[in-house]
């Protein structure tokens, strides 16, 4: 099993960002050649998925139906302001995870990773999990 | 392990389709009977989901609730025009795990494994791994 | 291999109840050091997620934010009238993975465990498996 933390930085409130070189690149250094890829955030207002990465405009848009969608104008508790975050983290969901074959992650054509910051910029981390099966 | 793909065809827009009898075939010809079964969704306007298999109103009542709930009218920027099938993508997720034990999916009294189409119809797949565990 | 059910009572009709000290007796009781927890909810109206356990505030102003999302008014078929409850357990999802090293679970600072009560009140029950990994 190999085990890694990797480091995201995000640079606006609400970003898609492509973490699966990172992934690959842990993988490579495994040496791993079936398995599975766990990953796991472990912040509350960021979330991990994996969606298209062939047009950019599709996680701008995403971002877009997310702010039209969210109900930011709640009397709201949570003293921070950001419990809208909160929802979005649970819904997009902690944790992701990858078939391994051959060597590779075993992705969709058009499918990336993707951090999910939904209360940044901040600096952000996601831990890797690279399990064997034979 | 037992690994395998699954097909599957949608015949509408949106449709939640009930995987759950080829799941088990899979199952039942790995003889695996103490484990963990793994299924992922390569496509990125699909996605997959555990939901209420007794009354088929649910599948259609929580369709008729995202096409309420989801902004179709924005002024997205994906030429594809199927942004809101990425996000669902996104909210429902690509994976779904559930336990198996004396050679059972240890799913709940009323709960099917369901295929979600979010941009159909099309011709779809689904990666499953079964797991032993003693 | 770990595994347990445990048992979950709920007080409200919506509602998210901090489980993550009873799975934290169950890794205990395990003595696995380093592996994996996983976590399945059988229910259809409910589901697990992992978001802020600081300020209660976040629990509360979650449900309130879905409260107002959620099309509580469309002319749902399923006879039980808890279609809306459904859809967020699908949204939430059913189950939650957990790394497991030296013995804790490797969740992050502010995050807890919480099953997610979407028809209540009532009795649930969450399934767990804490699997070694060396």
């Amino acid at each position: 099993m190999r085990k890694a933390t990797m480091q995201v930085t995000t640079h606006r409130p609400m970003e898609l960002v492509d973490i699966t070189a990172q992934v690959e690149g842990h993988l490579k250094e495994s040496g791993v050649i079936s398995g599975i890829c766990h990953l796991y955030n472990p912040h509350t207002t960021a979330a991990l998925t994996i969606n298209e990465g062939a047009d950019p405009a599709v996680q701008s848009d995403i971002i877009m139906a997310l702010r039209q969608i969210m109900p930011f104008d709640l009397p709201f508790e949570h003293a921070e302001g950001n419990s809208p975050a909160h929802l979005l983290a649970s819904l997009f969901g902690a944790s992701e995870m990858i078939f391994i074959e051959k060597g590779r992650l075993q992705l969709g054509t058009w499918q990336k990773i993707y951090f999910c910051e939904f209360d940044g910029p901040r600096s952000r981390k996601v831990a890797l999990r690279i399990m064997e099966e034979r």
